[in-house]
């Protein structure tokens, strides 16, 4: 076999907004496997909001990226060399692998995938750790109740568009708050969302009063900033704040100064938590089941922005911070081979 | 029977810091009572930070005072004259009365109590609403574990009193923040915590760091504002925040303006709540025979602060907000009756 691999090494840690000149492609050689290592050719990597706060040097929910190393994320893939007894030629798999056309990689820190449950692709998003972002930080944390108010930050976005619905199967009103009119209408007449609002033409403040008459009763944030500031403000007694992302921040150089949120917090005896997917890590398969139900049933619809072509990965990433992306932003670096 | 009612009407909304003309003493008759009503002498009356927020206009937790109305809060007093056959003269009664010195209310609105338990005043402070407070505050919120970090603001008042010391109890290492190197000697000496920080005089950045080696498992807040921001910084992953007041606040005339704190709770899996004693109604028995326990069993002292004379209580009200007080302030406003 004469392959070479390619990967993506970080180069420069971003201030604010990453750059093109923050990343390197470099060619190399792939390496031999050891026992219980399998070679793994990606056929699709997920870019994702969370990785900006990977490129700092700074603490947070995972460690930073390490510089001139390669980037990693969700890689769906399939083993072409097998020194494991568990994976075969063949075998599609799903793992946080480099961004990289090859990852030798020991059999177990992948998943074997079944492809013929649903497509290739619904494991980096619906039904991977989007779905379950989305799955628990709503049921967790914001534990909508039949009749009440959701609203939703990012709604157009990977995670936003799976709350939404969620929530609604959960018959709740469901308010989206996204950047242009086509995902606007989008998340109404293509997801079923009860209002959407776009944050760069209307009055949010003004605009969620109308929407939630009310008030809100579930915050799903995944924006942080401003268009926070307004949704708290209209919050109910007894509400419930998941804080998935702060895509408004990733990106900031100064402090992020804002009102205080305490008070409000204190007066209605609401809850704030932020979370990562993976405090749920023991619950993934009761998560996974469920998604995988609504998906079969049709009540969970999803949408995919797919990229071709690895070479557009760092641009397909820097893409999701100038909000143009629909759904679930993924690139499809090669054909899956027949063994 | 001849007596004469006084009572204190709220008669401005305060701008910032109440002030003495905010307030007025009116001498009013006795009202003659009603089936079922009794007429309750003030004994003790409790004044509160809280009762700062009901003289503001605008929605919180409990609604807002009348303007030229007498203003309520916690009682303990006397039954002088009854028509209620629950209740009978000389019986000692709780409830949330007017600041006045004599009440004519249904027997349902007050509650009885057993003087030979524990002193009356104890009722309007570690086994009233005041240590209901800290015990559901910290205890259902906080989750305190054995070796973890706690620490409180506003530890010398009344709540953080009793706060630091079921943390204590709980088998934590507690730090507190207070304004006065008395209270810190208090706190370490008199009450047994482990640190306390004088936010006049130290950085409190700093040495939050030194007595929080570990960081910061809980945070039990009563005052927000700059000094809260300095212990957010340092919350450990899965950090659970008490807001339970924010007396740094309750006087401010501008927007509460700071760090927002999302980035921080989502980098944490951090939990933030707020709460009001009475969200916990259901649960107020199980919480006061545990307090009751811990009193008999000598784990917990209580420090109060009492007033003497009606004609001080708007004085000591005020004094809620210099940073005077150390534990509960009460006004003592008669000698009970002997029947």
């Amino acid at each position: 076999m004469l392959m070479k691999n390619e990967r993506i090494l970080l180069v420069n840690r971003p201030k604010g907004t990453p750059e093109k000149s923050d990343f390197r492609f470099e060619a190399t050689a792939i390496p031999e496997l050891e026992n219980d290592q399998v070679l793994v050719k990606t056929i699709y990597l997920s870019v994702d909001p969370y990785m900006r706060g990977r490129m700092n040097d700074t603490k947070s929910y995972v460690p930073p990226f390490e510089l001139n190393e390669v980037i990693s994320g969700g890689v769906v893939g399939q083993v072409i060399q097998s020194r494991s007894s568990e994976l075969a030629e063949g075998d599609f798999v799903i793992g946080n692998l480099g961004w990289q056309k090859y990852n030798a990689v020991s059999d177990a820190s992948v998943r074997k995938l079944d492809p013929s449950i649903a497509p290739l692709t619904t494991n980096l998003g619906v039904l991977g750790m989007t779905g379950l972002t989305a799955y628990f930080g709503l049921l967790d944390i914001g534990n909508p109740q039949e009749g009440e108010t959701v609203v939703v930050s990012g709604a157009a976005g990977a995670v936003g568009t799976i709350v939404g619905q969620i929530a609604k199967i959960k018959g709740t009103r469901v308010v989206g708050i996204a950047g242009s009119d086509e995902k606007i209408s989008y998340l109404k007449d293509g997801l079923g969302f009860d209002e959407a609002i776009n944050y760069k033409t209307d009055d949010v403040y003004k605009a969620l009063k109308n929407a939630c008459p009310d008030g809100v009763d579930v915050y799903f944030d995944n924006v942080g900033g401003e268009i926070s500031d307004h949704v708290l403000r209209q919050i109910n007694k007894g509400a419930r704040i998941a804080i998935c992302g702060q895509i408004a921040l990733y990106n900031l150089e100064k402090m992020d100064v804002g009102p205080r949120i305490q008070s409000q917090l204190l007066i209605n005896s609401a809850l704030m938590k932020g979370f990562i997917v993976s405090d749920y890590a023991a619950h993934f398969e009761e998560g996974a089941v469920q998604l995988a139900k609504w998906l079969k049933e049709g009540k969970l619809s999803y949408s995919e922005n797919i990229v071709e072509g690895f070479e557009n990965t760092v641009d397909a990433f820097l893409g999701l911070f100038s909000g143009e992306n629909t759904g679930k932003q993924l690139v499809k670096v090669a054909e899956p081979e027949n063994v």
